[in-house]
C-alpha cells in the first residue's frame, strides 16, 4: 500500500466519522424538539385539567401577535386569547371539564419551527366536545410556543 | 497610524461588507420566497375562477400525506382532497362561485417552510360563503406547495 492510498482512506474515514457525528447530531436535535414540544402540550392538559387557565396558555407565545382561530372566528393577541377561554370555560354556566389530545403529529419545519396536528377531546358532565386542530410552534429563548391555533369542530 | 491599526481598520471593513452582503442575501431569499407563494396562491384563485379544479390543486403537495382539515373533518390525500372539492362545488346542485382571497399573512419559519394566514371569500349566485384558513407549506423541488390546510368557517 502506498503512503498516498493509506492517507487517502484515513481522510475518507475521518470524513465519513463527520459526517456520521452530523447525521446523529441531527437526529437527536429534531427527537430533542419533538420531545420539548410534546412536554409544552402535555403541560398544556395537566394545567387545563387542574382548572388553571394562566398555567395552560403558558404553552402560547406571550405577545399581541399571537393568533387563535376558530369556527370561522380570528383572534389576535395573548391577553385577548385568554379572555376567549375565559369567557367560554369559565363564566357563568359553563364548564372545563376534563382535556384531553389524542393522535398528535409533530413535523418540524426547521431547526426552530413546527407545526402540530391532533384532536382534542373534552369530557363534560353531560357533553363531550371534540375537534381537531393545527399547532404553527416558534422555538424561542425559553423554548418552544405556540404563535398559531387554528382549531375547528363540526360546529365551527 | 501604524501599520497594525491600517490592518484591523481594513479587517473590519471586510468584516462588514460580508456581513452585509449576507443580509441583503438574507432578505432577498426571504422576499422571493413570499413572493414564490403568492404566486402559488394567486394561481389557484385564477385556477378556481375557470372552473379548473385540477389546476387549483396543482398549490397543494401531490402526496398521500397531504392533509385538509375543514370544519372538525380529517381528509388525507390529495385525491382524496380533490374529491372533496369536487363533491362539494361540482357536483349536481352545486356552483364553484367566485374565490377570493383577502388579507394574506405569509410568515416564513425556515428556508423551505412557511405558513399562510387568510380569509376566503365565494361569490355565489345566492350567497356569498365565506372563511379563515391557515396553510403550511413547503418548498420542493418543483416549488412551495401546500402540505396542510386547515379551514374553517362560523357554520363548520
Amino acid at each position: 500500500m502506498t503512503k498516498t492510498l493509506r492517507v487517502a482512506i484515513a481522510l475518507c474515514l475521518v470524513a465519513g466519522v463527520i459526517f456520521l457525528v452530523g447525521e446523529t447530531r441531527n437526529i437527536s436535535a429534531a427527537s430533542r424538539a419533538e420531545k420539548d414540544i410534546r412536554d409544552v402540550l402535555d403541560r398544556q392538559v395537566q394545567a387545563w385539567n387542574r382548572r388553571d387557565l394562566e398555567g395552560f396558555m403558558r404553552g402560547y407565545w406571550h405577545s399581541s401577535h399571537l393568533t387563535f382561530y376558530s369556527g370561522g372566528t380570528m383572534v389576535s393577541g395573548w391577553e385577548e386569547t385568554l379572555t376567549r377561554y375565559r369567557n367560554r370555560y369559565q363564566s357563568a354556566g359553563n364548564e372545563m371539564g376534563t382535556l384531553e389530545f389524542r393522535d398528535m403529529k409533530i413535523e418540524l419545519l426547521g431547526p426552530r419551527a413546527a407545526f402540530v396536528r391532533g384532536r382534542f377531546h373534552l369530557k363534560m358532565s353531560s357533553t363531550e366536545p371534540s375537534g381537531i386542530f393545527t399547532l404553527t410552534f416558534r422555538k424561542f429563548a425559553d423554548g418552544w410556543k405556540i404563535i398559531h391555533d387554528h382549531t375547528s369542530t363540526a360546529t365551527g
